[in-house]
């Protein structure tokens, strides 16, 4: 019996390593955070004197203000959006929600610091000081990983995510500021830089991860009807908060309005269109979970990049009715093409949630920039919203159009070279994963409780019972056949 | 065995129905979105210029930082609150959060066109200038139709819930004009426009759908354990987003502020006399989940009309206080007796959450708008609270609360003959609805993941073990008899 | 049969007790607010008066916009947060949310009067006059009671909860009051006030109310898979918003930007730590649920007396670090060792989440107090943030870590004292509360609803079977052993 010698071929002891990691991965946080990071002007007992240096009569001036609320959004797409979101799986909702957890917590702290190297250090102190902002990029950064988690769910072991997420949030960091600050490219809602990265690099380890024999876990690899309800509160809050995760970042005032307008009608337009395909995809009709648990976020994905860009809302809600079809038509048709034919395994599906609306963002900001014009943007409005300032004063909408596309494949480059590095790093059999045979099972690195069965002594008895029973129908057996 | 012949007497085939409804509706979404909807000055690139025009010094005068966070509770409240508390039927979770999800999804956007077009048409360009409270406005609008599936639960198919909305938005539109337009009433929450009007529009739906024969899936109509926890997800984010709803849209600064007090308390009071109504009603004072799950709410919707009044902290109590108990008094007597003398199946008994609560805080609109005096609100505090401006000067508020209990009788009215007429129209017997024995049911319109028992695959060998044992069984029987 | 006769020592009966005294109360309550509670000029329609008066320029700078947001995160806090983090018992969950719910909604309306008198009666005209800040000190406020809840889960009745309640919002208030103003203690985020208070009143009362036979409760004290998953929504919903908490009333500006920042980061610390110390306590390295579900959340509890203050973010960083060791350490050995010993029976192990936590958040605080000093605060800063104004101008950074230790100390010693004197109280056998053997049991004060099995009419006719079945096993024993 399966459960009772849970570790057949390979060793998923974790005793060691898993504390090891997280202890001295701890302690190099806080030596690194206290060597480089500081409050800034906002966050700092000395805003009273800087407010009165800088003229500001209202704490309301105070960026947290502007994004706090937008940050906490953030923060529950993170947490609970991701994590209940792969609590699908039948028996794996621990390690859905809890690696998540893990995933996202360790990975913030070391995106404060990457993502402060590269945007928020002062080269004089040699401090990166930080606000709300840098906290709501810090979990940006996090979702990259989380999505690349979605390939792999239950299918690695925590150290392994450990490891995915140290080289997750490095990568990220490094394509963020090629992206943004290099090519300066437009990206208020990580299309390019968070889906398109994250999907691929997700996809790329998966690939070189490769189970030969996932068939044998195969009983587990689906879900049951209370799974089913618990990751429809992952794809709710997701839905829900998308507006606010792309406009988190957005330029003050008309900036975060219009990407919150432009994100709600596109994720409205994206729920019909998968459910229209998801039922045409059936034979009688029926609605498949997976589509309405996945689909339907497609259009805030391929929002992300144009977001803050007079897209119109029409144009908002062509974003998300493309992007609806080719989602659900991705998990009925491509998923499991992907699967038979480039041995490429991805639990989630994030190629049709992440990977493709994320590309398809960045393609589609590169339109909508190349189309800007100063009367529909006005002057001030086009330089603001398109970040033609400084050093890229002279950058013609044409340009950052091409600019914007060339980030996307800077985005999905980083993803799947990158992926495939730290693929093989995983390869590497000191990482405690399951076997081929043991996955998607939380037994593995849970302690897991004991059925509903025994929940009441009556019912214990009859379990009590039923095993006599068999013994007794075994007898029987002999007896008839005597 | 039903399950292996789900449609017996009807066909609910929706392949062809569903994805064309969706479809043609999404393409006529962006046809129109294309010809009518554009951007407000606050959403539009030309805010900077605006702001200099209109001297306004600081972005946080974008009306987006007054009520985005309100918003973002509103849309809890529409997707996860309404949606999770649908969720309490035992085989009707998939049906419950997810067509919930489509409604709200297809919703929205036709109500950011018949509500712009009555409230934010710009006569001259004949364009709908849309900002952050036009999303709420169009939450909302949704919630009404949301309100009215809440009576129709598990006896109709998606196709004809797409009917339901399509009318439910369009009457919702034309009522909510004719009352605060017309009869200039304010009904900041909602009571009367929305919850009133949702509510009778769902009963009369409900009763022309009058299902003779119901009982023959009253094995179905009941809960199980897990999922009333799902349910209490839904009925906490509506009870905690409460105060934002009945603030959303309220006039800045003390109105928004005394709207979120007033619902605040009301809430309170009415969990306290809801659990004791309960408590009463059951021989050994047993608390009924039912009861928690929705009377908790009733004080919220009785606040709507009068939330932004100066009803006072003790007043919104006994608002809270009384609606508790009718609330729950509702379901424990009136809702029973509705479905054996009126022909009336109302499964979520919106009748006592929406309906008569609704109602209520209409007329107690009434009361504390025609109390109102300039002693209390102070002169401005009067006009701006009352909305006595314009050609709406002159009116006393005793004037004006004969048009609030005046607004109360317009919406219900709209509800019982809209709810009628639409009733009718789902009779005709193309939209694939189920049969009286098949309601309540997932299986119909969704592909349900198989039982809980095939988890391990011991408990796959055991029940294969259990279906060989009952053939034994008998064969024991016809051995014991012989 | 157990579930047939539920009630087999004490008679759990609370018909009349419970609908008394929520009548009683909230009866009390509508005279009280009537006699007591007016709006505060932020909320009072006279508002556009007062701007004009004090030469406020917007309303924005009503309070309502500066902490809304962080009021309803708070409110999430309370009523899902804390609520379904007591859902983990795999038959309490509807106590475990339903009577959080009835705390709360009970407890925060004694809570605006008790604190109104303390901090916000005007003398004059004997009114409280309450604006926003007022509600987050209620939930606040019920934060205490609920904790104490959670030793008590599963063996007390909703009645005996409401005493709690009372006694505990009284005891609240009043140590608050000798904390916060005799005192004169910093404690934005309430590790003193609320957790060390709470954490300490529920295992006082506890004590007292040991059960010497619970181990005949034993099979329902524990989880099963999906009551762990819903108690996740809870540990999430806290751990998400918990820099909201600690930031809800801290001073606008630098105030609440750095007390989000500090909270963040010392929640993510913790979260690794947790995991590590968990993992180091299984054979195999296995995670366990109770240590992710709650020890998580130990950093946000130590953070809330400093959380205000200059602590730097590696600071931050080292409490979450401390506290997620020593609370998990305090799961695997310290509870079982109390319930051994000392007989302290605590179902949720508060104690190591937040009377430990609380009190080590205290101490922390007298700490970075006393250290804090005028360069790394600036003149001005140093004032607002330690709140050296008025009487207190004169006090030092160090005399005021002396009095942060004092604080500590008094909140402890009444949830210690108060807990007890409850506790007797609760000894008196008029509550209706179950017996030992009857205890963790939802069946005692709710209707619960008919177990999964009887979903399908199929398993329903299989379970008629397998009692058929069960009688003709027995004849069979017969017949094999005749």
């Amino acid at each position: 019996f399966r459960q009772y010698q849970p570790f057949r071929h390979r060793d998923t002891y974790i005793r060691v390593s898993l504390p090891a990691v997280c202890f001295v991965w701890q302690i190099a946080m806080v030596v690194l955070f206290g060597v480089f990071i500081r409050y800034n002007e906002e966050s700092d007992a000395h805003w009273p004197e800087y407010k009165k240096k800088q003229n500001i009569t209202s704490d309301a001036e105070n960026d947290f203000y502007y994004r706090y609320p937008s940050f906490q959004d953030v923060h529950v797409m993170i947490f609970v959006g991701f994590g209940f979101l792969m609590t699908f799986l039948k028996r794996y909702s621990f390690g859905g929600v809890g690696f998540n957890f893990l995933i996202a917590a360790f990975g913030l702290q070391w995106a404060l610091l990457m993502q402060g190297w590269f945007h928020s250090l002062d080269y004089n102190t040699g401090k990166i000081y930080i606000g709300i902002e840098n906290l709501i990029n810090a979990d940006f950064c996090c979702a990259g990983c989380l999505i690349a988690y979605g390939a792999l769910l239950g299918k690695v072991s925590p150290v392994q995510l450990l490891v995915v997420t140290l080289f997750g949030i490095t990568l990220f960091a490094v394509e963020e500021y090629i992206i943004l600050n290099l090519l300066h490219c437009r990206d208020a809602g990580g299309s390019m830089v968070i889906h398109a990265f994250g999907g691929y690099y997700g996809l790329a380890i998966s690939w070189v991860l490769y189970r030969q024999n996932l068939n044998q876990s195969k009983h587990l690899q689906g879900s049951v009807y209370h799974s089913d309800v618990f990751a429809m509160i992952g794809t709710l809050f997701l839905w829900m908060f998308w507006p606010s995760f792309n406009s988190a970042i957005a330029n003050h005032g008309d900036g975060q309005h219009r990407a919150a307008i432009n994100t709600y009608v596109a994720l409205a337009s994206s729920v019909l269109t998968a459910v229209a395909v998801s039922s045409l995809s059936h034979r009688t009709g029926k609605l498949d979970m997976v589509h309405i648990q996945n689909a339907t976020l497609a259009g805030g994905v391929a929002m992300g990049a144009s977001a803050e860009f007079m897209i119109t809302p029409y144009g908002a809600l062509i974003v998300g009715f493309c992007c609806g079809i080719i989602s659900t038509f991705g998990f009925v048709v491509v998923t499991p093409f992907l699967e038979r034919k480039l041995k490429l395994q991805d639990t989630c599906g994030i190629h049709n949630l992440h990977a493709v609306p994320g590309m398809l963002g960045g393609f589609i900001s590169a339109i909508v920039a190349a189309a800007a014009t100063e009367s529909v943007y006005s002057k001030e409005g086009l330089v603001s919203t398109l970040g033609l300032e400084g050093k890229f004063a002279n950058r013609s909408p044409g340009t950052q159009g091409g600019y914007q596309a060339a980030g996307t494949c800077v985005a999905i480059a980083f993803g799947l070279v990158g992926g495939a590095i730290v693929g093989f790093i995983l390869k590497i059999p000191i990482w405690g994963d399951p076997a081929d045979d043991n996955c998607f099972d939380d037994e593995v690195y849970w302690e897991v409780p004991e059925d509903e069965e025994t929940i009441h002594p009556v019912l214990e008895y009859n379990n009590h019972m039923t095993h006599k029973q068999q013994d007794i129908t075994e007898s029987n057996f002999t007896l008839e056949q005597s």
